[in-house]
């Protein structure tokens, strides 16, 4: 607690979700007052043929 | 923002998510009166064995 | 299943709720091949302090 | 209804979730009060350079 | 980790989530092979006119 | 996309989620290399009697 989520285009690195991941965290618990410890980060890879937007798949465009 | 999860058994084609998300987005536009551009769509498809109904995994129905 | 979970800014009505349930759910059957019945709808509605786009609260625009 | 998900570190057995929905199905519908087949379960296996906790990949960890 | 999200309809008493919190954590941490503190749930009411299956709101049924 | 959502205990301030917003979007676009715009950051506030950790509801606590 805090849980937080992020979905985004497949194609980014673990090196840019590591530093993701170390600076939300570090700014999580620097804003909301809480130990780093208790900051989950999740990422969820979607694919372009799964995320549309304006009704058009990433994929199609 | 309106921003829109679906969670569906694996298997839909490519052209079935192409399709509901055109249709799908034109009627949350005209629906909830937004423009189409802000309109997102995410499918994520779920493995037989990672979707139980009723205390059954889909994978042992 | 399918499960379809909207977010969206708080203002809308009951009446637009009741009518994007009724096509969506009518247009997921048709599109995804499954029955009308096993088509689950969750809104959710959002605060404007509590949704940000482009670094700035709804509710600071 | 009710919709259950559960994020969880990749590399649980399909006996493991198969056993989880069986309980935490029949536990459910016990305490909320709801027939077993209103019950979903939903698994969502996280790789471990998905999930971040205290500023770290559990990759990395 | 893992982290178990539940949304059911609004009017579940604090003591029957009390009751599911306890009961699911103790049997996830059984059969996931995790130490309890690690298991959160976090639960999402949703009101009748908020969900809908087979394109009827529950608030309409 | 991307989209971020955070679950928090509730009693952060507006200021607080103003703050996380600014930061977290900028952070977000350097970092995944995207545009602020199309960053979308969604809180929900989550009551102690909502969010259990190790078997406890945090209202226990």
């Amino acid at each position: 607690m805090p849980m937080i989520k992020v979905e985004l285009l497949k194609g980014r690195s673990i090196e840019q979700k590591r530093e993701f991941a170390e600076i939300v965290t570090r700014e999580t618990a620097r804003i909301l007052k809480c130990r780093p410890e208790v900051v989950d980060i999740v990422f969820h890879d979607i694919e372009p043929h799964d995320w549309a937007n304006g009704g058009k798949l990433n994929a199609d465009k």
